[in-house]
């Protein structure tokens, strides 16, 4: 182990369904396949301590307020890229990752409950300023996606609709991320195919390793 | 239920030893003789949720860095005001508190290992600002108190005085919050007797009931 190694480190980010474990497995097996060590992991609950937190959320959804709840999956975070991601960065592996900070700050903007910039600077302040090398982007435009599945069926209810409009929001968050950091971002149309995508996100990838 | 109605919200500081939790409930049986509805709680943990949090710390303490349990402290604290403290005090009623955020101060502030304004706006960012009417301090000089034990004893090894060096930080660290919020602070010598220190106590609270 040199003091130099400096591994990679991807995070996938997106709506419910926009492809991201798919495509973390893809990319996984082809940097295995190229020799390299990969930490494939997850926010919430990539570790032990994760797990607890994460069961406490579910567990007490509702009666949690917003801020505690940003609180606990702050510390998540802390204690996953402390413990897991950055001893593993340093042990010169690639780390693959569903979901990190731009999930919380694109979420709890959209919930409009918290502020997105006080998220964020919790976050950063949580990990000490950690940042993944890229972050892969799948977009998913939620209103077209739900029109395609819904066709034939009947018109949006209200609480389909807020749904919906909640959805529209989180995406637009993300954008303005990807935007606000374009360096970091790769963004991807979610409705190419599987292999469109993994063959795009490997071009990217592929120089870093 | 007014919507006026304000309780009084009143929390004890001080070192282990220092009484709080003797001082607590003679303050909490007086403000029952005189007809008030009372809450007793504490901090880490005076929640279900808290408990799991403050069980999270203890089994994995030296696992989890530094802002990972603060954080973890803080959504236990923003947990603790949302769904008992502030439901209380609305409610018109005595809300009596071993340690809140003064305790989160001063002890991470003597460990050194994350800066004390940090852990202080954590710390109000995670409950609003919610600050006590009144903070006891049952002020205990460490060094002074452990010298008195040790009387006969042989003098301390490095590891006890490292844990005294600790100690008097800590104690330090609560004078200085004190100095700075005098309103809310009642500073008591807690070599004192425990009548003396709670008619103390009550000459404070009595005028705010």
């Amino acid at each position: 182990m040199s003091g130099d190694a400096r591994g990679l480190w991807v995070t996938f980010e997106g709506g419910d369904g926009s492809g991201k474990t798919t495509q973390a497995e893809l990319l996984r097996a082809w940097c295995e396949d190229e020799g390299h060590r990969v930490v494939r992991t997850r926010e919430p609950g990539g570790t032990d301590v994760g797990q607890t937190i994460r069961e406490l959320v579910l567990h007490h959804r509702g009666d949690i307020g917003p801020r505690a709840e940003a609180l606990l999956f702050a510390a998540d975070r802390s204690h996953h890229v402390a413990a897991l991601v950055a001893p593993a960065l340093a042990r010169g592996e690639v780390v693959i990752q569903d979901r990190y900070l731009d999930s919380s700050v694109a979420y709890q903007g959209a919930a409009r409950s918290l502020g997105a910039e006080e998220v964020r600077e919790l976050s950063l302040w949580a990990t000490g300023g950690a940042l993944p090398d890229v972050t892969v982007l799948l977009d998913l435009d939620p209103v077209a996606a739900r029109a395609r599945l819904d066709a034939d069926d009947k018109p949006f209810d209200r609480l389909e609709a807020e749904k919906s409009d909640f959805h529209a929001r989180v995406r637009d968050a993300y954008l303005a991320l990807a935007d606000a950091d374009p360096e970091r971002f790769l963004v991807l149309d979610a409705t190419a195919s599987a292999e469109d995508l993994a063959a795009r996100i490997r071009e990217r990838v592929a120089p870093l390793l």
